[in-house]
């Protein structure tokens, strides 16, 4: 390739920020753009132009790749479709249960205009699936397990902060050590959601609430916390803001098979330890922006998994130096 | 997929009595025959069909894959280019300075021909080249560390035997904890070749050997034993045959990288614990004729590695049911 990959971003929060600066260090990327539903003058890009949203469609000559920041809960089921009209698209889409809709949505969407677009990248789903695949496909006779953590649960750290009397709040997730041991030992044990993971809260409380009460709310919320083992901690602002800024995150796919009838146990492990969930998830959509660009030029368009990428389009080396230096 | 892939073995070694076990599980395979250069009648193959290698020219109408099960030693190097030309194909050469010219050599054959032909399939290279090739396309910023083992080395194992002396034994290579320990804490190591491995050996020595020369001669061999620490244990035949009579293996990729400049460190971590090498590999090598077979009807021929396969073909399910159940 001669001529740099031209990515956009649409969205600028945590995720529009990881891709930025993944995309400054891929040697063979230039960020043309960040698109934004705020006023472009508002944000403060490091330097990168910022566009509105609207302004994409009068780029498509420009940008090569668009990379989807936004979430799965509210923006990319809308925003999924509405690029892969106009643009190779990449993004995270995590809602488990509507992918296949959003996956028919968004082929349609790219098909019909000549566009590669690769959705529900990231680390699960992501890296976590293509590990589950790899195994499964391997030893084809066995269990797979997947357990998350230590990491920090957007959703649970909300749900915390939504209980009265809770001024602020975070929530880990901790993989059960004992439970990741019996996979290990290749005892392919029946785990209950309880025995595989329990719940950290750390609790910043309003002044004179009743923090037994908050304790009671966030153990027994039903869906977040009633089927684990939660631990509350109570904590001061100051600490939460010294000990508990950063967004770790990770977690482990153990597939525990056999071959020859069960004569010989084998264990596949892939384990992620992030500090930042945010900015590990962007440098996957990058690799994944450079495989999107190479698809489209070879006119294998409409939608994609992870499944679906051949390892050596996420490289920016060529075949011949792969075979040398990583085979 | 109505009809079945079917599969030939060429081989019937360690490697083609485990690929005969994989595709004897593969709902979507069946296995036609093996192929080996001793005297057909002379196996037990398990109710298998056994055919001379030279019959192979003959059945190219009846075999949709074959996959072959001999060493890189001294088998593949003719083998691939020659059966590249008949048949799809699948192996694990693993002869890494020699890769270049056996991946041209059985390109050449294969693309003259219409097949496709996987090459260094199993796990290294193989699983842990895509581990390699994944964690850097997403952490452009790190090292990567591979380990080996504990596992037998069927090299430094015939090394041992070659010794005066010595009747029988075998090698394990085992890593070095504290340097896998220094490793996933993101330090980041310059480690040399005796920081990251050790070699222990179990010998039976012939009756009246010199135990101390046989031992001299084990620690100082060049290329096999001198850049390493080496344990080496005497034990008696039986004690041997009892305990070590098991071709254990595995090892560790582990990428230890960075994002934003360094303020955030990430591990990606991927390990394997086999009880035999020869069936884990030849699992990943009938996973791999899965992908040759469906590869081979899409009409894009020549030699490939790991690298080039998009992981979807390696399953018998549809691109949907993986969407659903392992995304």
């Amino acid at each position: 390739m001669n001529e740099k990959i031209r990515v956009g971003i649409v969205g600028y929060g945590n995720l529009g920020k990881g891709t930025q600066i993944a995309v400054s260090n891929a040697p063979d990327m230039e960020l043309v753009g960040i698109f934004t539903r705020r006023d472009p003058s508002s944000v403060d890009a490091k330097g990168t132009n910022v566009y509105k949203s609207d302004d994409a469609a009068s780029m498509q000559d420009k940008i090569d790749v668009m990379v989807l920041c936004g979430g799965s809960a509210t923006d990319l089921e809308v925003q999924g479709p509405h690029f892969a009209a106009m643009f190779n698209t990449i993004d995270s889409f995590d809602t488990h249960a509507r992918i296949p809709q959003y996956f028919a949505a968004v082929d349609n969407a790219a098909k019909s205009n000549d566009n590669v677009s690769i959705i529900s990248v990231g680390w699960d789903p992501g890296m976590f699936s293509l590990n589950r695949l790899y195994a499964e496909s391997i030893l084809t006779k066995g269990e797979t397990y997947t357990f998350w953590g230590k990491g920090v649960s957007q959703g649970h750290s909300d749900a915390i902060r939504r209980v009265e009397g809770v001024k602020n709040g975070i929530q880990y997730t901790v993989p059960v050590q004992s439970a990741i041991d019996r996979v290990r030992r290749g005892e392919n044990p029946k785990l209950t959601t309880r025995e595989k993971h329990l719940r950290e809260c750390y609790v910043v409380a309003e002044d004179g609430a009743d923090l037994s009460e908050i304790e009671r709310k966030i153990k027994t919320m039903p869906n977040y916390f009633d089927e684990y083992d939660t631990v509350v901690n109570f904590i001061t602002e100051e600490e939460l803001k010294a000990k508990h800024n950063k967004m770790p995150h990770g977690g482990f796919v153990i597939r525990s098979g056999e071959t020859n009838g069960g004569a010989n146990k084998h264990i596949i492990e892939y384990s992620l330890t992030l500090d930042s969930n945010p900015e590990f998830t962007s440098s996957v959509l990058t690799a994944y922006a450079r495989a999107a660009y190479r698809l489209a030029g070879k006119g294998d368009f409409g939608a994609k998994t992870v499944f679906d990428i051949a390892p050596a389009l996420l490289s920016a080396a060529s075949g011949e130096e792969l075979r040398k230096k990583l085979l």
